[in-house]
């Protein structure tokens, strides 16, 4: 697949000054403003440690040159590419106190969004010959949202909402509180823009005739028993969007992709995916 | 043991607000406000999935209150409490509208930082009945440091430096460039304030020959294979501290541990934890 | 129709607090400051001067309070009222000098966000008997897009995008670097989230057949003449959604409405809406 | 007239980034990302659609160039020249899909604040011969002030106060809290700075006494019928300043100047001046 | 003298929790959060060291309730009160933690905005019985001049220009770069509001000459020998308002007010007044 | 001595636009924008007007640079430079107004910041031949305290703590509610991680024994008279670092540092120096 489009840096430089200002604290780097010679100058590469796929490598590199513009990054493998342990992904070259001061900075945006990349590449990779396209949640690190969006694309994965008002997901207490799912569907259907879809979440499947009958876009075939998720699925073929989620791992998302179902979301791929093991190797000066 | 005190709001109201504009968007909670009547009420229940230890609670409270004051939240089983599945950690009740639309946005927290908290209980569990402590690293989430640090000891565990600015803590290439340890920690020792310490990581025992040498207050034993560990911790003894690092997982850590040595410490707790599951259960309205 | 859900003061809140800032500089209110005496309290009236429909008043209030909790707002007539000439709005009483510090930023809100309220009101009217929505667009004045956003909806149209991020519109422009309708819609089918629509903006009725040959939305009919947009909306309807654009006015919406199109979307009723006018009259202290 | 100095990109580089988060929200341009392929460039104008005062266009470069700094903007008409439709504004030039993501939030600024500058040329044109001139309010749309001040200097108009500290304006209330005008002129004597000047609003030919006798520097002849006014003008003339306000039109500004009063405010040049149409055309790529 | 109108929070809720965040950094208070008894309470006296006048009050009180709202302040001697050494200001009752943990950083607010009271009021003294008023200038600290200027007021001193945008102030570049003061204050008097004052510099009788045919408002003295001062004041007399600057210290301003002066500013009582000794006394526990 | 390394500007680029907002408020520079011609042009240097040591320069060039990126400061005698009355720090060259708008922010800067290190210089010269070091406190300008640390590094001083996170200092209030020095100590000890030192306050030879007793890293001699300090630092030598505190003069620190005391912490250095006068000449353009 083709990575996806860059992000905008408008939606994570305000994210990578905070980063910086909490490393940075108010003394800065005690360690390297002492230790190292004001005049030196590095060249380094940034390796992974792991087989991974890489995502953030503009957000690291916006960390070091936003702490010092005299930081050159020169990219040899960039978000979307799959890596193995001790490929390198960009030579960093500059004078040496900023770039050692940049290093867990940028390196912490760097795993963490491979960390996610990989992730959901894993899991797609999982799903493979089947339709299921794996999609993510709001389950995410606060914050970092637009960046761990990001990373999923990256990753292959596809988005589900970006926050809550970009669709209308109709979950069991909007349902309950409504008085069912045909009410609370008419009522969103009542106020929302014409470019907004409504998604239902189901737990039964009387539940799925209740919103098929309602005409919504999409259902949500919620913690179902395989077998359920499979009938479920075959009423709703070709009426609606059918998005399965539970607990999802990358062995039990075949099975589930097997059901034919449209989409699989997972949580953990945004909120629990350990972080690629990415480093920054300097050359000896 | 007890909780570590409550971490000021002024350390976390700003990242809260943030996550909840970043879920809002710039059309608010389309589902909940179209579908939910205005004047409903919730009791709700914040209870855990999994076993765990609570991080994050008063974090997930202002999530709640920041959007409306008229939630009230009453704690059950507060920060550093270990839960089981199915234990309730705190009442929320108060007008239905915000209670939903604030729902992810304190989940996200309470998740992130309790299984950040479960992490370090498991391993900190794993070296008992050894002297050493289990601390974090600076491989935290941008923005959330304070609140990672603050989950690590609720677990259990002690931190780390806070940021580049708290200590010394000399590092290969800071050696590489001053040119070597011993001039490396005598620019440091003549720059710092009194009340700094400082680390320098060694990777061999004649790397540490010169930190005895050079009087520091600890060494980083990096990466050594348990035997040489074994004989570093018995060479720096009574002397320095000393810290382990390198993959430390809760397997491993008892062995680490029973080197003698006085620290481990463990990236993946801040940067790779799971998020702990909790879940809102709202009683039927 | 009833009013929509009041817009969380999270999403409003940031800039109220900038408002106030800007408009009390550096050195506050000199005249009320000097003028007034500490100790007086007012009782005072916020009243319409012309014909209008309210949107904003949680706003005003959140103003008012955010430069002095003690004052107290008492609404009268709320958010989605048409209110006459004289109508009182609200009553706010308090100590004196914030309220009138506070009185003109008030106002700002209350007036800009009355005044698209009003303006959408009379286009919505101007349709009424025909199937058409009125929606908005996004040419909104900068910081304000959730505020205007939601006073569209107070004027009972609907919202069309909230920014970029939230559905696909293909227009022109993006129609001619992708090498025509059919792979512009192809590229976006490919990577969008199973929630997102895609609208096109098509200029004649062969480029409505390529749209719909797409499969898309929604088609933006844009700024044709009446009886091709008649044309083109009988060729459409049934299959997609259709929304004519270009120059409307309240005497030329009906008109467009006629023609049958689902809606027709307005840009001055953001950009160009003259505020209402609404005061504070000061009972006689 | 020669337009006024440009504002220094410190008064707007803020809002500038805020209104382009509040576009791109969380997932950036989906359509021009998806949709336009990334190595395409553009060659676009800025051009006016209608006639009028061209105001905002630094700060509309200020926009492209803060998405991305490889777009080069090259002015034709700058700020302060008087365009017709279909006159070019200026070039810009760059990578297509920076240029298509920030072209509406770079519009809504040039069109809002040309709309005013537009709105003010007309009215100065209108007095034109009489020794009036046009003054706005602060009555400004929150968060923009700086930017409108700005445009109604561009409008040929002057600025009455900027903010809440920089004048004394002694309105009713004021007036009426501190026992009469008289007291209060002497209230805000006492305290202000050297460099501070003092206003008073007054209703009638006997409050302009009073006003002439507390020996203020400027008076604000509220709503007064013309007759009222040309006497309260001629009784105040050489002594102090005269500023008349009350609803302000293009055609009854003459009127009003022919009284000889020396300012005349108008609030709806920043509060309701409809946006002047400005488009990018882009040249076929 | 009364206390001038107390500062709205607005103005230094911003600075207030930026000092708190400066203060706690990213782990707070690890002595009192480990050290002192989380059910502890306090009862503590916010007291003079020193003789001066207390400046500050409400923001060390902000502080302490931003910092926990359970915190309460009662103030003995407020804002504008002399006090000797050994006087409380005011008792301070809640919580211990939160109570020593914002105790520096309220003192710090409040020392710095005494030490430019006392200082003020001192200068002030140092001329009772002439016509002379002290006034600041923009020689101010970075971030908190709207609490500087507000302290220059409670030390009995009057305010300057507040900013670059609130009156003229030609100085000598100004004026060598526009060809003279004639030129100069033409230039100015043609864009400026009618609020706006125009002050000129002057370095001696000859550029005083041309600054009177000029018209201006006020005359800056800048650095004359004091025989050269009176004789420029004895011609400014009655046409234009004077002011005096340069090296001004207590003993210095009698001489230089009994010129017959109408202003002096001073520089060093913002940004070199020594801070005022306030301490909080806690009561034994 | 060497000037310590400079500051990233990570660290001060907020608060330096803070400091030019507030100066240009809302409609930037009146006098310059109209008073001088747009193209003119300048040479100025920088220039002290009395000895003293200089400190800030790079953040005066960043001051400059951000309100125009076309002005260009060229260096002459930089941080840590040792200056006379009339020695030229840097030249500035560039557009004349931004020049003449910044010049106040970045003398407000530079003085304030070479004010402190000149201050830190003279009392460091007075304990010349002493073994003791002088530090700085918490006692410093809200918002500044990265700066005025790094001014006290550039004086020629030492930092003490940069906050409250970052060393534990057990003062007589947290010994108080601890029930004594040992049990405040051990809880203190249980919670720190391994590179946190603790300080123990104590106002008598009897706190010392105690505070000895429990092992600390320093101890802080408050206030002690110079004998019983003598005897202090004879009992302290060689087990624990000692400070000194108290009313520290340039003409006292010599007789407290014979007691050869470690340290000796000043509060005025930061919170009262007085600002160093430098000045921007512009060469007759």
């Amino acid at each position: 697949m083709t990575a996806p489009a860059p992000l905008s840096p408008i939606l994570y430089e305000a994210i990578a000054r905070r980063a910086l200002e909490e490393d940075l604290g108010r003394g800065g780097d005690l360690t390297t403003d002492l230790v190292v010679p004001a005049t030196a100058r590095l060249v380094a590469r940034l390796v992974a440690r792991t087989n991974g796929r890489i995502a953030g490598l503009p957000v690291a590199a916006t960390v070091f040159r936003m702490l010092d513009g005299a930081i050159a990054i020169d990219t040899v493998a960039g978000d979307g590419r799959d890596v193995a342990a001790g490929d390198v992904l960009a030579t960093v070259e500059g004078p040496a106190r900023p770039i050692l001061t940049a290093e867990r900075c940028a390196l912490n945006f760097l795993g963490h969004l491979s960390g996610i990349a990989s992730a959901t590449r894993d899991v797609v990779a999982a799903v493979a010959g089947h339709p299921a396209r794996i999609v993510c949640t709001r389950k995410t690190t606060p914050g970092l949202r637009a960046l761990e969006k990001y990373a999923v694309r990256v990753g292959g994965g596809a988005n589900h909402r970006f926050g809550l008002d970009d669709a209308v997901l109709i979950k069991d207490n909007h349902r309950a509180l409504a008085g069912g799912i045909g009410p609370a569907v008419a009522r969103a259907r009542d106020g929302i823009g014409h470019l907004v879809k409504i998604e239902v979440e189901v737990d039964t499947l009387a539940d799925l005739g209740e919103a098929l009958d309602a005409n919504v876009d999409a259902v949500l075939l919620d913690n179902m028993p395989l077998d359920t998720l499979a009938e479920a699925v075959a009423l709703a073929k070709g009426r609606v969007i059918t998005e399965a989620s539970g607990t999802v791992t990358a062995s039990s998302a075949a099975a589930i992709a097997a059901t034919g179902v449209d989409l699989i979301s997972v949580g953990w791929i945004t909120h629990s995916a350990p972080a690629m093991d990415v480093a920054l190797d300097v050359e000896t000066p």
